[in-house]
Order: C-alpha cells, then sequence, then structure tokens
C-alpha cells in the first residue's frame, strides 16, 4: 500500500504558500521546483527551491494562472507531480485534467471533484442528498428576474444572490426586498459572466447572527477518510477572512464529534480523496448548514497543524504518491488553541485598501512557545500590486484562548514593518477586543459593530497627533 | 494565595534569553527594563525593553557583573524585582542576597539555597543525606596532593578532579593515574583559585559510557513541585553541551517516573523554591548519580517547554511574586519530542574557536509546524568578543525523534548566516549521523566517535573545493 514518494514536484504558486510547499517537499527528500515572474524573481520561495523557471510576465493571466507555461515548466524540469497551493490554478478542475493528460500528478483530488464541487449549486444539492445540511435556497439555477422573486418570497427576505461558478466572496450580493433584488439580480449576472463566463445565478437565505465554520478531511485512495477539529473563520470583512481559530470556541466536544462524523461520511460517500473544507454557517441556536466545499488547502490551515500536530502539505503529497493515511479518525486530538492572524500591507482607514510598496524593514517576533509566523517576504521585498497583499501569518498556539491572545497581542505589538502600511493597529485591537474575548462574534460583526468604534478611535488619535504636532510647531 | 504581580522587572542579561525574559514578563502585563553596554546598544533585547540603562563598559565584570551597577540601575528605574537569566549572576548568592537587602525580588530560589547548591562537594553531601544517588567520590574537601592520591586509589582510576566552587565545566580535569593527578591537581587548584578564588577541590570516579540527563523542577512557596521531564544533554564537546532533546529516548516511562519522584522529593525536603534543575549521569545499565544542581533557568530550557507546553519564565516570575503552581504533578505530560541545537559564531575545524564579527546577513528559517528560533541577534549585529558566540538556538518539536531529525536538518541546511563562521555544517552533520539516531550517544561520543571522521571528511571537502579552483584557474 506504501508507494514510492515523488522525487522533484513543481510549485505552482507563489509567497508564503510556496514556501511552505518547499519546505514540506526537502522534509520529504523531493526536490522542488518553483516557477515565478519577474516582480517575484527574489522572493524567498525562489531562493528555497532548488530549481526556478521563469513562467511568464507579472499578471497573474500570464503567469501564474497559465497552465500552459506550468505544465512546461514541470515536464522540463522533470517533475512527477505539480502542488497548486491555493488560489490561482488550484480549484481549477481543466488544470488537473492537463496534468493527468501530460503524466503529471496533480495534488489535490480528482478532476472530477473539483468540477462537482467547484459548481456552487451542484455541490449544495450533492451535499443534500448526502444528508448534510443546506441552506435553504433556490433548487435549480435562476435565469430569470421573475423566478428568482417567486423563489425570494417563498424563503423570506432577506437572500443572497449568489454566482454558480462563485467562489472566495466575488459576486455575492444580499438584498431585502423585490426592488433590491431587480437591480441585484442584473448587476449580479453581469459581474458573474465577466468573473466566471458563467451567469447562471441562485438565491439562498440568509442566516443571520452566524458563524463561519469549516471543517478540513484528508481522504487518501483506500477508503481512509479523518476530519480534523473545526475552525472558527467569523471574522470576516466583505466575506474575506481576518482571524481563524481553531477550535471554535463555542462547539462542545459533543458537538464536535457529530460534525466531523457528518463531513467524514459525506466525504466517504463522494470517494473524495487528497484535503478539501465543508464550509458551514452556524446559527445561534448550533445549526449548520453548508456554505460550499473548498477542494483544495486553505490559507488559515495552520490553526489546524498547531492543534493537531499533523502537517497537512506533507500529508497532501503523501496521499497524493500513493501512500495510506499513517493514522485514523481516533488519533486525532485537539491540543489547546490556535488563532492567525493575517498581517496585510493594506490601509484600513481606508477600507483595507491594498498598499503596494517596497518593505523596507521587516522585523518579526520569531521565537518563544507557541509562535508561529508564515511570511514568503523578508526585509528589502517587494508588495506587488500585482499579487495579493499579504505581508506574513501569525499563528500561535497555547493552552487557553486568553493566553493565545496575549501572546498574539505581544506578538503584534513588537512586529515592525517599514515601508508600506498594515493592518497592524487593526488586528491588535481586533484581537484586544470585547468581541473577540467572548468568542460569540459572527460573521458581520467586524463591519456592524467593530469597525466604526474602530475608526472613530483612529480619527481621534490622528486629531491628537496632529494637535500636538500644532502645539509643537507654535 | 495569589498576590499581585510586579509592576516593572530588569532584565540582568542580554542577548536571546533577555529578549525571552522581556517577552514573558510583557505577556504578564509587567514592563521591562534592560540592562547593556556599549557593545550591546544595537541589540534586540535592549529594542524591546521598554526602558534601558547603559550600566558599564564592556568586559563583563565591570557590566553584566557589576551587580552595584545593577541594582541601582533597577532602582532608579523603580523596578520591584530582578530576573538574572543564565550565566552571569544568575548563581550568585551574594547577589541574591544584595537584592533582598534592597528590597528588590531575586527572581530565583533564595540565597541560602544557592549558596547551598554553589558548592559543588556540600551539593553532592546535601543529595546523599536526602536519599540521591551520587558518584563515589571523595567525601571531604581535598587539600594535599597525598590525601587525593589515597582516595583516588580507593576509588579506582580514572577519576575526575573538580573545583568544590565551579560549576559549568571549568576547572574539570581527567586523570588517569598517580603521575596523572600529580601534575593535575596543582593546575586544577591554581585554576580554580583564579576562577573561583577558592582552591578547594574534589575527586570523583568516573562513570564511563554515560549520558547526561537532567531534570528541571518547579517549586513555589506553598510547598507545592513539580519535576518536568528528563532532558538528555550528552551531546558535548569539553563539557559545553551541543545538541539537547527531550525526552531521552532510552528513558522509559516507569524510569521517567521513578526519576521525577526522586527528585521532588528530594526538592520538598531542601524546601527549595522557584526552578532548579539536576543533572545526573546515567550509565549503561540505567542508574543514575547526582552530579550538580544548577539553581537557575538554563540554556537548553526551550525543549521543555515544547514538550510540556509549559512557558518555564512566566512560572518564574509568577512563583517569585508569590503565587502558587497552577498545576500538580499528574497534569504534565511529555508531548512528542523537541531537539535544540546550538548555533554558535565558531569554527568547527578549529577547536570551535569563537569568531566574533558582524553578522551581515541573517536569514532564520521561521516558520512551518514545530519550528522555534530564539535568537538575539539579527542581520548587522555584531557578536562581540566579550560576550559568548550564541547566535541563536533552534529548537523543533514533533510526534518522532526521526521527524524532528528530519526537520533539523531541513531548517539547518535553509539557514543563512554571513559575516561570520557558524558551526552550521557541524551540527547538520551531527544531527544527521548515525550516532544521533540511535540515540545511544554518551557524553564522550562527539569527541571519540564523530570528531575525527568529520574533520577528516571536512579537510576531503576542502582538497577538492581547492582542487576545483585549480581546475578552473588552469
Amino acid at each position: 500500500m506504501k508507494t514510492n514518494l515523488f522525487t522533484k514536484v513543481l510549485v505552482a504558486n507563489r509567497g508564503e504558500i510556496a514556501v511552505q510547499i518547499i519546505r514540506a517537499l526537502h522534509e520529504l527528500g523531493i526536490a522542488a521546483v518553483a516557477v515565478y515572474t519577474p516582480a517575484d524573481q527574489d522572493s524567498p520561495f525562489v531562493q528555497l527551491a532548488d530549481e526556478a523557471v521563469c513562467i511568464g510576465p507579472n499578471p497573474v493571466t500570464d503567469s501564474y494562472l497559465n497552465m500552459q507555461a506550468i505544465i512546461s515548466a514541470a515536464n522540463l524540469t522533470g517533475c512527477q507531480a505539480i502542488h497548486p497551493g491555493y488560489g490561482f490554478l488550484s480549484e481549477n478542475a481543466e488544470f488537473a485534467r492537463l496534468c493527468q493528460a501530460c503524466h503529471l500528478t496533480f495534488i489535490g483530488p480528482d478532476t472530477d471533484q473539483i468540477r462537482a464541487m467547484g459548481d456552487k449549486e451542484t455541490a449544495r444539492q450533492t451535499m443534500q442528498q448526502l444528508g448534510v445540511p443546506i441552506i435553504p435556497g433556490s433548487q435549480h439555477t435562476l435565469t430569470t428576474l421573475t423566478a428568482a422573486q417567486r423563489v425570494a418570497r417563498q424563503l423570506g427576505y432577506p437572500v443572497m444572490i449568489k454566482a454558480v461558478a462563485g467562489g472566495g466572496g466575488k459576486g455575492i450580493r444580499t438584498v431585502t426586498n423585490d426592488d433590491q433584488l431587480a437591480r441585484g439580480f442584473q448587476l449580479a449576472q453581469r459581474e458573474a459572466r465577466a468573473s466566471y463566463s458563467d451567469d447562471r445565478l441562485y438565491l439562498e437565505k440568509i442566516i443571520t447572527d452566524a458563524k463561519h465554520i469549516e471543517v478540513q478531511v484528508l481522504a487518501d485512495h483506500y477508503g481512509h477518510v479523518v476530519a480534523l477539529p473545526e475552525r472558527d473563520c467569523s471574522l470576516q470583512r466583505h466575506h474575506q477572512k481576518v482571524i481563524e481559530e481553531s477550535p471554535c470556541a463555542l462547539i462542545t466536544t459533543q458537538q464536535r464529534q457529530s460534525l466531523l462524523k457528518l463531513v467524514a461520511d459525506a466525504t466517504k460517500k463522494l470517494h473524495y480523496t487528497n484535503t478539501g473544507t465543508f464550509e458551514f454557517l452556524m446559527d445561534r441556536p448550533g445549526q449548520f448548514y453548508f456554505l460550499e466545499m473548498n477542494t483544495r488547502l486553505q490559507v488559515e490551515h495552520p490553526v489546524t497543524e498547531m492543534v493537531t500536530g499533523l502537517e497537512l502539505i506533507k500529508l497532501q503529497v503523501q496521499i497524493a504518491a500513493g501512500q495510506a493515511l499513517p493514522f485514523r479518525q481516533k488519533d486525532v486530538q485537539v491540543n489547546g488553541v490556535a488563532i492567525e492572524c493575517r498581517l496585510n500591507a493594506e490601509d484600513p482607514n481606508f477600507d483595507f485598501r491594498p498598499q503596494p510598496g517596497k518593505i523596507s524593514n521587516l522585523v518579526l517576533p520569531i521565537g518563544s512557545l507557541g509562535v508561529r509566523i508564515d511570511a514568503g517576504v523578508t526585509s528589502g521585498s517587494l508588495i506587488s500590486p500585482f499579487y495579493d497583499s499579504m505581508i506574513a501569518k501569525i499563528i500561535i498556539h497555547g493552552r487557553t484562548r486568553q493566553r493565545v491572545q496575549q501572546k498574539m497581542r505581544r506578538c503584534l505589538d513588537e512586529l515592525v514593518v517599514s515601508g508600506v502600511q498594515t493592518n497592524r493597529q487593526f488586528l491588535y485591537d481586533l484581537v484586544g477586543s470585547q468581541l473577540v474575548q467572548t468568542a460569540r462574534y459572527t460573521t458581520e460583526d467586524i463591519q456592524n459593530q467593530f469597525m466604526k468604534g474602530w475608526l472613530d478611535g483612529q480619527a481621534k488619535v490622528s486629531a491628537t497627533n496632529n494637535d500636538g504636532a500644532a502645539a509643537t510647531a507654535s
């Protein structure tokens, strides 16, 4: 059952996740080939790789989304497999198919599984058939406004318009009455067409005051499935995750067991392999509603690694190489608590607008028990306008939420980033807020409860500083 | 029983341990005052502190060993306590007494306890009385060669000459016959007089093929004592530790339980408080022999933190502030394995001679599960000839020794230090050696088994490189 691992693997990604994948490969004794663009040529992931191939100009469509170029690079360098990381081509069924056609192992689930879960409406229906609770919504794809309005009235407003081909927050909009639906429906159709070349939409009832809870699974080719402790990713801004933690402080051991069993059973019935994540909403009474399944590694996977001690990228590689999962569900323990903050080059005072530029100085608070910092940049690195604005993921593990929060604040307080604006202060204040301390936050709470007060506070600090400056000048 | 913590604490140390202490204080909500010398003025620990006081010129006797200057700095800045770290004044009973006299809490055991354990012969006798097995040796201090020769013949050669006031490897010498003893005795007396102003010596039988095993204790002022899982610090060079791990792979759970009980019982009987470490030799049949007790935190404490999840510096501060230990012996678990490598600026090809200089570039392999790097320097830092040559402690935690060794090698392979020579390659090869993989190494094995082959290998590499250079040049 144990087959040989690959000898060389191409990493079809960039930044911190490319660094993590290269390290996992190295620890498994596998050579790593990086692909990069001119903007990334001096990046740590390029330096760490055993070989590196420039795959095209900076825009992602010409490079990190350029399937032909990536597959050529893999063949030319003698790779046997490709790890897609997250984002980019990681959930692209066509890319997975091309890999297979070119005798390259795509480190992820099968093409059909990616395709099935990529179509969000099909995924909902599939899950419903497998006994996974879904959010009440339209049973079929909606192509006309009349049909949409009829369904919306049945569900009861507010409802959400979603693109069938969508994912990652794009093309989602909330409407609270018929008029808003009429306007929103057309806009959403246009957006979906532009983003995915597919304008099919569906409606979902909005579950208010809900948490975003997700469960990652691992599944090998021999029918072994393990569901990992849940992550609470409710701290979001415009559907973008800001802080994630595992486990969710409001979920009991019994609730966890039944949630994990539900997810593991569905995964088995799907004959799904490699790794994937079931995303749910959890409402106040503790009911779960399936949102979607991501058929890839996620940004926030380190919190799961820290509470379980499992190395998820290595396991992905081992599963893809035909090895059996070396443990069972009963072996998976939750040890303490882990919280991740995403440190980005962005300006929280101006709607978190990305702030590309050169990081002139970066001092990360490395060392100490339970501190992990996954970074893809270093002093002198460029935050390029072509790619995302992430500087580092700061992940803290400890025995209790309180200790982890204290340590996270100490780390955020210590860290120095010069040259670009960041969300450091925003994260520091959010981690110290009542909202985070009680763990009772929902997906809307940053926007509805935290943001206004925080911006007012920032304005006051700014005014005081200006007064101070004026007083000094006079 | 729970009393208030301090509000401000002085850190009477430098480098990585000063950084760790400042961080622990910050997480407890306590302000930290650093003391420093001109050579250290730009060090990370000075930048991290809330206040910093220059306490004198670079030589340690004028600065980090200058009790008056340190106590003045503490009083002037309004500190209530002093954390001495390791080395320097950490085991100086007079300093602890002075702190007390000046109404400053010394974060460590009581003056009497430091003094009692600082006199190594008294410590041996005390332990013997408490039922802790000791190495057969002279029952009393030896002042004449005649007495020493008589005892040596009774014990049987080889024996070790040790300074009563010694510690940390200084003034120790091995002799195998009467003639060597005659020469060594005089030299050791002279050395002890120069180092400690105290030339009393004692003899110990040499336990051959032994491991250096140590057990750290925590004890509060309410009689609660906890002994922590043992560390195997056998990988030494001239009595200096090179690599440490916890737990020892050759010790069974049952052996661990009885060793920890022995240590905890002795600690209780001593009415010892704060933290300290019992050092033992373990011979091939698994018998333990007490060597000495260190009445302070040790360099290698992070391996214990990683396998237990306990934060030892915080606990030291809490105990010193009069808080009770918040857990009991039964709560202490061993989770996986942790290994620490000491990365130093030194040249392994020339007897590990320190290599002071400026670190022009330092790239540490931060990030990933189970990787902790405690460093006191950064790119641009100076490794000063006045102080030790440590660059960083690389500590890896994982489920098995094999995985930890793989990850350690990956990290050592990745890390970049420019500007000074280091023992990086030596550590990399040592971690990958059969010696380390089997865990059967003893305190003499680096010198007796590893070193010669390694130096030969290095010479070959060097010769090949020279040939290559010559070929290119021709």
